[in-house]
């Protein structure tokens, strides 16, 4: 059978895209389907397997499948074969053919997407092809990386920013990557808008064998902080308990260094 | 057998190592590699798959495989089952674990990476992963997609830019992004240090059904440049048959927008 481009597009209320990188089955997303329905009119595609780390692939040179779901309640709801930025491509392109999104949310992440971590998150490559296609769009991840994680204190962040996002409007060209402290016993101080500290992940490769005597990698490794006395940094924020929102750009130009390169004589 | 750490990191000569997205097998980076044995002690490690469209993605959640293999002449070589990125890790942290290259030259690509490319290129990606890792690093990609794309006039441009980056140093925090144009009647006119065009992809999905009637996506779209009047990007280079090379950073705050976002009553 044909999937349908989803009819939830024809109502007045805003019309909100939800998707993830850690699977339409996840907690994560479903809580975030849950706070995005006092919003407006939910529509998810979601990938239909774990996609962490993918960063902003895509998927060229192989066919994607879209089926539909029925996992939540009163939502048009798709799985993706893809990745999280297949999903919002289609998603536009495909679901939302007749009526572009008003509003991309992603995650709620299984774990921090601060800093250099931006990068590697397919949680925010979601958030960023919405901002590439012209669509406000925030990519929320929670700091507490398990499976079961807990997501019982982020509802009034969630929705005071979303609310907030909507009221003001996301810049063109932006996303937000908000971060949430893992529940702890002190309660969360606020908000902190932030910039991406200057971090990374120092790898530390974990050599074994298989049953078969082949040998193979486990990429683990160490985050190293730069950054870390400076308290204008998302690593800052949510080391004190804030919300970090850093907004993110998709013009990756260093117009700092512009200059001094373009003065090479080439 | 244990694949063991590269031998090739006690010269004295510039230590340089190569990757890509297309494969360790494409004509891209054999191109490469031959060029960069002008310029010092070369070692491949490059997926043993092409990996186009990859993004920034990592492997994490399943192991990473490793092999030597045997495809250049007088180069230490490996075939990693990984993204680009795994590729410059594993270098970095296995591979070329007793010294750390003097600089990462990913490409040749088959087919350009200037403006929004960048974001879903894998070959950008493994000389951003470097730059991370404070090492300089250069990503060439050819605007011929062609498996059998001709790099016959690349020489000149690609050791040229090298050349010049080895003897002034790129930025810390910083890759380059080069693009080529195919090879034309007309001779390439020189080399334009520039910025990413403001453009994006279009898509269009084109739906068919599998022999056995389920339906599936083949991603397609058109290439849209909302910048085509302006002369100092990329895609401006390129059209004008120039050789553009971006400067490129992973911080991707937009300070341009932190104070209008900070003064969101949050």
């Amino acid at each position: 059978m044909t999937v349908q481009p989803s009819p939830t597009a024809h109502t007045q209320k805003p019309l909100i895209l939800v998707t993830n990188d850690d699977g339409i089955t996840s907690l994560g997303i479903r809580t975030l389907v849950e706070l995005m329905q006092n919003l407006g009119d939910v529509v998810v595609v979601a990938p239909n397997r774990p996609q962490s780390g993918m960063g902003h692939a895509i998927t060229i040179g192989e066919p994607l499948r879209l089926y539909s779901t029925e996992i939540f309640e009163n939502v048009d709801e798709y799985e993706c074969s893809g990745t999280p930025a297949d999903c919002v491509k289609l998603a536009k392109h495909y679901v939302l053919q007749k009526r572009a999104p008003d509003l991309v949310v992603s995650g709620i992440n299984h774990g921090s997407n601060s800093s250099i971590s931006v990068l590697y998150s397919g949680t925010m490559s979601a958030a960023i092809e919405a901002a590439i296609e012209g669509i406000p769009a925030i990519g929320f991840s929670l700091c507490d990386y398990r499976e079961e994680a807990d997501f019982s204190h982020v509802h009034e962040w969630v929705l005071a920013i979303t609310r907030m996002a909507m009221e003001k409007g996301i810049p063109k060209g932006v996303a937000l990557n908000v971060n949430i402290p893992a529940r702890s016993e002190e309660p969360i101080r606020g908000i902190k808008v932030c910039k991406q500290a200057h971090a990374k992940w120092q790898e530390k490769f974990d050599y074994r064998k298989d049953p078969y005597g082949r040998g193979y990698f486990w990429m683990a490794g160490e985050f190293i902080n730069y950054d870390h006395d400076k308290e204008d940094t998302d690593e800052w924020a949510l080391k004190n308990n804030y919300v970090s929102v850093v907004p993110c750009q998709y013009d990756l130009t260093s117009y700092a260094e512009l200059q001094n390169i373009g003065s090479w004589p080439l």
